[in-house]
Order: structure tokens, then C-alpha cells, then sequence
């Protein structure tokens, strides 16, 4: 079985591996495609991790993250902008499919979520011009619904299809099922997001119950509630046909873990449990 | 000010009261609504409980709560349904406003979303001639998407609002700020609930940054994020001007708090950042 299809994002294993080790491991065991994170990026340094990454072939399935837009003024928002060209070049240094895009909460002491969102599109509208200049497609993640205050205030795939379609070329999304498992509209946004070609990145995980922790205990495949395979086939079927990408924080398990052990698991739990098995829908 | 149009949903000082305590303690200092859970009236018994309210007078915003619909086989289902049928009865016997509608997640092992979403409407299709018969409104809630797989499998207004017209007259929605803020439709939904008539309760509490667990820490109203009085004129405005009605849940503070400062601060806050004030919205 081919693991052509799963993609490891080194949060999953950031605890126990920098850039190069995780490129090692993922390799000893069959896997070639990653997504780093830019603080990842910055500890190696950009040019050795280039050359990590070119040298072992890897493919780069994304580099997390930009975003971070709203700010309680125009000068955070303008720094904003600029730290996200920056992560722009990043993403294209290390030759990655996308840069994606964690577009932020409310600024500090904000209620005006609306505000905030407004900021997002100013910001997103701003780094697009340079994003298409290097052909780097942007990435808009819809995070769940809890991280609209701190982390995110695009939480679904709708409305994150709605910015898409307001700033045009060169946006896309990262559909993440741990984001959106619950959304009743689900499978009419994939095909929608589908058939405007804008599905750049499928993440992977799975939602505990309970969940523990807000932000840190999320679930390997299989451990948790989402029919993954269900949401991959609709996926698929929309036209996107790229690795899912597993990316769990899990602070008080995976990354307490051996790196080859969660490495392993995740190869097990990707034939299991997500990977689509159809005649019909095989994944090429 | 008149706290005509403020409601003391009894978790939020469930750790404080019994009953006819809370009650009591409500009416020191002038509050004359409450919304019991059924755990709370079968403790007092549903006869004393329903003269405790006639007696005082107290209006009653909802009683807490039927629902939980999904099932792992068809017998499971039938007895929610005889369930909620009962609540239905206590609903009426204590003269609340509606029984507020907590639907229910996945059935244990299950990861199919869409079979629990129709149990729900087939849970409460089965019900909805008995409300209808004695006139009890029944108002789905939807709740905060982190709680689809294990409280509630309805989780924004639309969805809601989509069962309500497939399942006709009789039924409506509770709208709480905490479960509904963050949805870039909100008020577009809301305007729908009120064009229909279907807002049968408002709910406040506040968002708490960081939130530490996905059910007991939910805040004081002023303590979060939530613009709580934006969201109240949307409603007023859509035609719904009953009682806000306060819904805490916290483990480690309000319900370790007295429950005389609980409500001493719920009025302060009702003032200070849910009531309007301005004349055009004044609150009858």
C-alpha cells in the first residue's frame, strides 16, 4: 500500500524531532511528505531547511501558518501583513503547495468579531498581489467554532469560500476535518470549493470524547468520532486527489510519545481509517 | 431598572439551591423569572414544585430540558421520545414558557452524524402532537458545535431553523449567545427565527479566552468576548423581547461562589452589558 497520499505535519511530532530528524523518520518509514512550521523552519535556519527538504525529495504538503491579521490598530495590522510576505517567501523557499492561513481571533479587548473579520480580508487582500507574484497559493483554514475568539475568526467552510470568492485568484482552502467534521453544510461546501478548484489541503485527525483540552488533546484516526473515510471520498470526489495530512497536538499523548511509535501509527491508522479503498475512488 | 426582562436559569446557582431556595433567594432581590432543570423539580417533586412557582408567582422561561434523541437502536429512541413526552407534561404543569430542546450527539460507537440529525427530527416529529395538544412550544437549542458528538448534534441557528420548517408548527428555537456568537450568520438567522416567530427564548452567559474545559467554564456576562448587546437588539428588533435568560455553567467559580453574590452579579452585569437602554429599543 502506497503512502503516497499521507503527509505528516511536524506538529504531530514536534515534541520529539526538529526538521531534519522528522525528515529522517518519516522517510525510515516510507512517508514523504510533510508540513513544517515556520518556527521549525527558523530554528534549522531557511536555506539548510530548504536543502533538507530538496535533497530528500520531500514533498511539502504546506507550511503553517500565516494569518494572525486582526489587531487593535493599523500598525499591528501593516506588521501583520509584512511578517505573512515574509512567510510567503518561506513557503516557496521550501517548495510548498501552499502557505496556510490561521487568519486570527479578536484583537485584545475586542467584541467586535465583525471588525475583526473585516481585517482579515483587508490583510489576506494585502499579501495576495505578492502571493500570485510567486505563484504561491494561500491556504484560508476554517478553524472550529471554539478558536473564533483566540486563534481564528473563520470557522467555516463557507464563509471561508465566501473570502475566497470576495478576494479571487490565488486563495484557496485547507479543509481540516477536526475544524469541520460537525458542519451540517459540509458536503455541499467541499463540492462547492470543488469545483472552483480551491481545495489546496486536507488535514487529518480525529475529535475525542471527551475532548480534554481545547486546543491540545485532539485524537489519532480512528480514536475519536469523525468518519474520515466519508469526508476524504467527498473530497476526492470534488476534484482534490492530494495527500491527507496528519496534524495532531496532543500534549498529553502523542508528543509524549516515541516519534517512530506515533509515526507508525499514523501509517496504520492512514490504511484504516482513511485511506479510500473503492475501486471507483482510488486514490492514484 | 425593572429586572422584568431578566431570568435566573437555575444551573447557574444549581451548586447554591434547591428549588424553592432559589426561588426564594431570586425574589430577595427582585427577580421574578427562573428556568428549572427537570433534575432540580424531581427532587422537589413536580406537585410542590409547580405551587412554589404559582405561589411566588415566578414566570418560568423554560424548563431544562428534553431532548437527547439519538439512540443506538430503535427502542432507545422510543424511550426519549416517552422521555420527552414527560418533560412535555412537566413543562406544562409548572407553566413554562417551552421546554428547551438539548437534541443529542452520536449514539455510543457511532460516527454517523447524519443518522443522529435524523433521529433528532424523527425524536421530535414523535413528540410534536403531544406539545401541540397541550400548546407547550418546544425550543431546539442549538448548541456550540464542540458539543455535536456528545450533547447536541444541532449546532447553528440554521440548521435549527431548517428542522423547524421541515417539522411545521409548535416548535421553535432558543438562541444562547454562548453557543451562536461566533457564527458569521447569526444575524441573518436571527432575523429568520423572528420573521417566523420561532424565538422562544434568549439565553446569555459570556466566552470566556482561555476557556479551560468545553463544558464548565462558562463566563459572567462582561468576563468574555461576547457582544452581548448587539446580539440582544438583533433580537428585540426580530420581535422576541421576553426575558434574557442567564445560563452559567462553572465549576470553579460562579458555582463555588455564594449564591447571593451570583445574582447580585448577574443583575449588576444585566445592566451594565446586556439590557439596552437606547429609547428606540427600549425593552418592554
Amino acid at each position: 500500500m502506497s503512502l503516497r497520499n499521507l503527509s505528516i505535519n511536524l506538529a504531530t511530532v514536534r515534541q520529539q524531532y526538529n526538521l531534519a530528524q522528522a525528515v529522517d523518520a518519516c522517510l525510515a518509514q516510507g512517508i514523504t511528505s510533510i508540513a513544517p512550521w515556520r518556527d521549525q523552519i527558523h530554528e534549522t535556519g531557511l536555506a539548510e531547511a530548504a536543502e533538507i527538504i530538496r535533497s530528500n525529495q520531500m514533498r511539502v504538503t504546506g507550511l503553517c501558518r500565516g494569518g494572525m491579521f486582526p489587531a487593535s490598530d493599523r500598525g499591528g495590522l501593516a506588521a501583520a501583513v509584512e511578517d505573512n510576505k515574509r512567510a510567503i517567501d518561506e513557503a516557496a523557499a521550501i517548495g510548498a503547495d501552499c502557505l496556510v492561513m490561521v487568519v486570527g481571533g479578536l484583537p485584545k479587548g475586542s467584541r467586535d468579531i465583525s471588525a475583526a473579520r473585516e481585517m482579515v480580508v483587508d490583510g489576506l487582500a494585502a499579501i495576495l498581489p505578492h502571493a500570485r507574484a510567486i505563484r504561491m497559493p494561500i491556504a484560508i483554514e476554517p478553524l472550529h467554532p471554539m478558536y473564533a475568539a483566540d486563534r481564528a475568526c473563520i470557522n467555516t467552510l463557507e464563509h471561508a469560500l465566501d473570502v475566497c470568492e470576495l478576494l479571487g485568484d490565488g486563495v484557496g482552502v485547507a479543509i481540516d476535518a477536526y475544524h469541520v467534521w460537525w458542519d451540517p453544510k459540509l458536503r455541499e461546501q467541499i463540492v462547492r470549493a470543488g469545483a472552483s478548484n480551491r481545495i489546496l489541503a486536507h488535514h487529518i485527525c480525529d475529535w475525542l470524547v471527551p475532548t480534554r483540552d481545547l486546543l491540545l488533546d485532539r485524537g489519532m484516526m480512528g480514536d475519536g468520532v469523525i468518519d474520515l473515510r466519508s469526508i476524504r471520498r467527498t473530497i476526492v470526489e470534488a476534484g482534490y486527489d492530494g495527500p491527507q495530512e496528519v496534524e495532531i497536538f496532543s500534549s498529553e499523548n502523542w508528543w509524549k510519545r516515541p516519534g517512530e511509535e506515533v509515526l507508525a501509527t499514523c501509517i496504520e491508522r492512514f490504511h484504516e481509517v482513511c485511506e479510500l479503498h473503492e475501486k471507483s475512488f482510488q486514490e492514484r
